[in-house]
C-alpha cells in the first residue's frame, strides 16, 4: 500500500530575489497540495512555469502565483535532477538558491515479518539517495547563496540544506511504533537524519546550515477527517522552527513544535 | 575502492549443543580470517562441512575445528538465504539457535562529493537488507531456543541476535569524520541501527535479545602493521560485551570496550 508516492515530484522555485530563494521537491502527494502554499518561506508574485503533468492545484497555484518556477523531477533519477538543477540555474540569473528543502517522501506500510528487499530498496532511493543527490546537484547554487552572505552566521536566510524526516526515523524515540513498523521507511529517514549529520559536518564550514525536520503527521488515519497535526499547525510551525535555526543548530533533528528530537 | 568486500560470505554454525549455537555470516574479508576463531562463543570440536570455495583459512579453520559448519552465502540473494537456513535448520536436528551474528559487511570509500547512487544501493543491500531478510529466515530456530529458554530473562545465551554496527553509523559520535566519509557506509549502519531497534522491539517480547555493536577498528591504516584497535582487544572485548547483556540491554549500542554508544 502505497501512502505518499512521489518518486516522480516536482521542484518549485521561488524567483523573487532577494531574499532567498526556496525549491522544494517531490510534491505530488496529498500532503503537498496543502504544504506548498504555506511552506515557501515567502508569499511571492513574480512569473509561473507549468509542466502539463502536474496536479491540479500545484498548476493552480503556480498560476496564481506568478514568482513560482514549478519543473519536473525525479529524485532517482540522476539526469532528471541535474536537468532540474540547471533551469534553477538559468531561472536564477547569477543569484544563488538560499534554501533546499528535501521533501520529497515514500512511505509502505511493512511489518518485521513483511519486509521486502524491494521495497526497502525502493524507499532507500526515495528518501535518502534522492536528497543526497539532489543536494550534491545544487550544491553550486547554494554555495553562490552563502557566499554572498559572507560575514553571516549560519541561517536559513542565508543558505540552508533542510531535509524532511520523522519522529519514525529517530532510533531513539521510535515514534508510532505500536501504529506502524514500516521498517524499509524507519531506515531510510535513519539513514537520512545521518547523510544530513554528515551534510552539516562538511558544509557548515561553507556558511551552508543543514538540518533534519519532522513535520508532524497531517495524514489522517482510516476513517479520521484530519490526522494528528493539523497542515496548518504543522506549516507555521517548521516555518517558526526554520527561522529560529542558527549555528549551533548545525546537524541536529527538530520536530515541528520546535522540539530537538534525538537521533 | 573496496575495504571490506563480503556480500558472497559463509555461515559458520558450531554444532556442538547444548550449550547454544552460534551462526556467523559473511566471512571472507580479512578482518574475519581472524576474528572467527574467538568469536564463536564457545571452543568446539564437533563435525566440519566446508565448501570448495572457501578461503583458505576459513578451510583450515573448519577442518581444524569439527563442530564448525560452513555453508555458503550471499546476504543479498533470499533463495540462498533460504537455503542456508534450511540448512542450519537440518544441522540442528531439532534444537533452536542460540546466537545470530549478522557479522557481514561491505564499505566503500567516499565522500560527500563522489558518493553514488550505485554504491549507496549496494551497501544499503548488504549492510541493512541483508541483515534484515537473514534474521527473517532464521527467526523461526532463534524462537525454538528463546521457547527452549523459557523463564529465563533475555541474554546471549538463551536467544539473541547480535548486528554489527560501527561507531561510524553513530549519528551522535560520527566517529572518524576526518579520517573517512564513506557515506554509503555511514548510512548504511545508521539504517541497520534503526532495524536493530525495531528488531528489538518487536522480538524482546519473544525471548530474543536485539543488539547492535561496534567491534572497533582492526584494519591497519596504509604503512601501518595493525588497526587501532588488536584482533584481539576486539575479539576478546566483544564476546566479554555479548556475556554481560540482558533484559535491559535490548535494542542498545556498544562499542567493543564495553561502552553505551549513542544512536
Amino acid at each position: 500500500m502505497d501512502l505518499l508516492e512521489n518518486v516522480v515530484g516536482m521542484v518549485v522555485v521561488e524567483v523573487e530575489v532577494p531574499p532567498a530563494v526556496a525549491v522544494l521537491l517531490g510534491v505530488a502527494g496529498r500532503r503537498s497540495r496543502h504544504h506548498l502554499p504555506h511552506t515557501l518561506p515567502h508569499g511571492a508574485p513574480g512569473a509561473a512555469l507549468s509542466a502539463p503533468f502536474l496536479p491540479q492545484a500545484l498548476n493552480e497555484l503556480a498560476l496564481g502565483s506568478p514568482s513560482l518556477v514549478v519543473l519536473p523531477l525525479d529524485v532517482t533519477d540522476a539526469g532528471s535532477i541535474g536537468a532540474a538543477a540547471g533551469q534553477v540555474q538559468e531561472e536564477l540569473r547569477g543569484a544563488g538558491l538560499g534554501l533546499l528543502i528535501n521533501n520529497t517522501g515514500a512511505r509502505r506500510r511493512s511489518t518485521l515479518e513483511t519486509e521486502t528487499a524491494e521495497n526497502m530498496a525502493l524507499l532507500y532511493a526515495t528518501n535518502t539517495v534522492g536528497p543526497l543527490q539532489v543536494t550534491q546537484a545544487f550544491l553550486p547554487l547554494l554555495r553562490e547563496a552563502a557566499e554572498a552572505g559572507r560575514g553571516q552566521g549560519l541561517s536559513c536566510s542565508r543558505a540552508a540544506v533542510v531535509n524532511v524526516s520523522s519522529a519514525m526515523g529517530s532510533i531513539g524515540v521510535a515514534a508510532a511504533w505500536g501504529d506502524a513498523q514500516d521498517i524499509s521507511y524507519r531506515c531510510s529517514k535513519a539513514a537520512l537524519n545521518m547523510l544530513t549529520k554528515c551534510q552539516a559536518l562538511q558544509y557548515g564550514d561553507s556558511g551552508i546550515l543543514c538540518v533534519a525536520i519532522d513535520p508532524g503527521c497531517v495524514e489522517p488515519a482510516p476513517g479520521r477527517e484530519s490526522g494528528p497535526v493539523t497542515m496548518e499547525e504543522s506549516t507555521q510551525g517548521v516555518l517558526r522552527v526554520l527561522a529560529g535555526l542558527s549555528a549551533s543548530s548545525n546537524g541536529t533533528f527538530w520536530d515541528w513544535r520546535g522540539q530537538r528530537l534525538p537521533w
